[in-house]
């Protein structure tokens, strides 16, 4: 998927797209010639500036080729629509001239039955390929594979080999090119070497000279953030897709795994924002979905938070006797679900990028305490200050213990902070051991497992310096 | 900057850690050809294994071009301390083989004085390129790009440049060559082609007649986020990087794309968190800056809490009057931080996709509002519920007039709720508006903001409803 992009920030779309309209209404023959030199991407959002029987017209007046590309880059919702309302026969003529992976994808996103109708008018040859590929996962590397790539024998020579490739280019077919595999006798992946390795190749050279014996592959079913870290890594362009016999069954290309960089990058701001992933922009998203993937997460939350009360009133008669004390309750809490939602987003991020793995569980504790221990000692002189000072300023009276309240609140937040960069930074380690995703660890999770256990915090190192005096 | 991994989950470099480290104590000679199959990145997570002493003598029995390929993978830590340490000859002809913008970036993490010394043992040309490159802001477009790629005149002919570029592959230099840029008789870029185009080419034709004119390309300085923003939308594999007089000046690479996309989202992410960015792994940072970069956030926000103290200190003699209304402080208050977290981490990532600008707010605060109000409304049952529950099943005795106790939590919630929501997604344009990165409008940030608002709002729905009564 290509991130949403918005028209009227595109100087260019906004510049051709009244000619093209013009045409459009005087003399559709002449749009394919016009727009020639524009990038696809460009003419989507040229597309994305018309009414939708607009587009479909504008797509029918390009080469089909052409329309099959600007489909690719046209917003999801607007393509969905347009695939869906145009006759089924142009939409497989359409829909034939992507790419396999493409194609799967887009056939993903509209109405079953129309994308059954659309792939039953394919030709027979695609139509397998799709419907193969429509098997797999979407997040694994099978869903984001093409099946159209450059594979030669490892006797091959370099010649022949630069050759096909050159008659590939020729037939203006989309296979990816960029990686040339080479596969042995018994026809598995034996080997890789980049399309400019080939070209720099000694003439008469056979591939299993030049090529790579160790080849980076992944399993059809590797997530797709596996298949992302691994391009990451290795700088490459093109990850192959290896079976278990070891047979190529395909390519992700290096432009699929930004997207896929950029939707699981959304996906974990979403979560840490303490909401499920909308899995469609902001701008296209209906307003009861949106309260569906917002309001699940706020109810657990606001109902983990009923503990708060229960902590409030299992204190009630400390309260009773000092009321002073709910004074600074937002305030110590709240700094033990700030520090808290540090340590998880570090932490997410640190697994996210393979730098934490399960097992430094241990290691981030033994850093974290000492961390979170200085930090709340800074807040905790802050909170002293804060009391002493406005009561020496007279700004307001605490009563004569004021000296022990301020001690009271300095303690409690060197317990709440401490505790809460230990909390926020084990939760994600506890969430991947569990199975489950660790950037479900939001910072509003943390803040609230963190404000029951700073309210008994607080109340428990009141009733330790204030028995006596206020309590 | 290639994100850490850890060398103990790369099976590959465990298996062939222990030949390498006996080779290199008995005969380094045969390193070389030992290792020939291997990625690069494979053997810098080799290298990890090793002391530095072994990591130079390691690079050293490797051909130069491979050490530099090698080091160029190492994580940053380690290349650091490696080339800081080994003689500035050796350190000068390992640097001197790696592409411009790799060797800039490398020199950018050492010791001043060291890099100086370095890069005068470079040759001529080398140190020219070094040091203008070095000029460049390393977060924009000059200070990521490569100078080598290959330029043509549009004149040339599509068999001449297929030359060309064979004799570069042949070369072994690393230019960027999956794009070739055209050049107009001025020396101004005037076209691109892809590599695969132009072996798709017709033998005859002249590169102006197969050349995409319409070129999407970058200034020096435009920021790396705009730049990997280009390369995600038009799917491209290098992006050029052109002067005011339209000369080309340089490449940006896909792999330094994904780097820079991966960079971004860290910082992001840690933003968010409610800190500044680590802009080092979490693995390698010192305990005292990592106290820096938290501290400072946490302080801030600690301070702002003063405010929540302060605002209760406003309501004392309600307080006073109806200890009750504490119980629920902390439940009401988080509702609007949860709520609020959420609408921030949507809108900063939306904004950071480009699917909503400046231009947009109005549009987004519409349908916060309501958004706000149906979530506040859901909760505000919940928490109505909850007092009403607690008191009929006699787990708690809220006085006599627990359904106004309770009414006045539930639609506290609800404008807490709603409040936090439009808060949250309006920070980030404030942000924005003010020339500041929105990410800096963190979950803790927002928290904060509606503690305050949050207590406010709550007691005066209680003086509403419960004057006469409780107060």
């Amino acid at each position: 998927m290509t991130p949403a992009r918005d028209p009227q920030d595109r100087p260019l779309a906004a510049l051709v797209a009244p000619d093209i309209l013009e045409l459009l209404e005087e003399s559709p023959g002449a749009i394919a010639a016009e727009v020639e030199e524009l990038h696809p991407a460009d003419l989507a959002d040229v597309a994305e500036l018309m009414s939708r029987a607009q587009v479909a017209q504008f797509l029918a007046a390009l080469p089909a080729a052409r329309a099959a590309d600007v489909l690719e880059y046209l917003d999801e919702e607007l393509r969905t629509a347009v695939l869906e309302e145009m006759p089924t026969a142009q939409a497989s003529a359409l829909v034939s001239q992507m790419t396999p992976d493409d194609r799967t994808d887009v056939l993903e996103e509209i109405d079953e039955d129309v994308a059954e109708e659309i792939v039953s008018g394919l030709p027979a040859d695609a139509r397998a390929e799709t419907e193969r590929l429509r098997q797999f996962d979407p997040d694994t590397a099978g869903g984001l594979m093409t099946t159209e790539f450059v594979s030669v024998s490892s006797a091959a020579s370099v010649d022949d080999t630069l050759e096909a490739v050159r008659a590939l280019a020729r037939s203006g077919r989309k296979e990816a090119t960029y990686a040339i595999y080479a596969a042995d006798e018994h026809g598995r992946l034996a080997g890789v070497l980049s399309l400019r390795e080939l070209l720099g190749a000694a003439p008469g050279a056979r591939i299993a000279d030049v090529a790579w014996t160790e080849v980076v592959s992944v399993g059809p079913d590797s997530h797709r953030q596996d298949v992302a870290q691994l391009t990451a890594n290795y700088d490459l362009i093109a990850v192959p897709v290896v079976s278990e016999s070891g047979h190529l069954m395909g390519v992700v290309t290096v432009d699929d795994v930004i997207d896929v960089i950029q939707e699981e990058q959304t996906e974990d701001i979403q979560r840490l924002g303490g909401m499920e992933a909308l899995d469609e922009p902001y701008t296209s998203i209906g307003f009861w979905q949106m309260i569906r993937k917002r309001g699940g997460w706020l109810t657990v939350l606001f109902v983990g938070q009923f503990f708060t009360a229960s902590a409030m009133q299992s204190f009630g008669s400390e309260l009773q006797k000092a009321l002073v004390l709910s004074l600074f309750i937002p305030l110590i809490v709240s700094s033990g679900g700030n520090s808290g939602s540090q340590a998880t987003s570090m932490i997410i991020r640190a697994m996210a990028l393979g730098e934490v793995t399960l097992k430094d569980w241990w290691r981030v504790a033994l850093r974290e305490l000492p961390t979170g221990l200085t930090l709340g000692a800074l807040l905790g002189v802050l909170g002293f200050g804060r009391i002493v000072v406005w009561q020496r300023l007279d700004l307001w009276d605490y009563g004569e213990h004021y000296v022990l309240l301020a001690m009271t609140v300095g303690l409690a937040v060197v317990g709440v902070v401490a505790f809460g960069s230990l909390i926020g930074s084990m939760l994600p380690f506890l969430l991947r051991r569990l199975g489950l995703d660790p950037a479900s660890a939001s910072a509003p999770f943390v803040a609230t497992l963190v404000d029951v256990t700073g309210l008994i915090i607080y109340f428990m190192v009141a009733v330790l310096l204030l028995s006596g005096t206020l309590l």
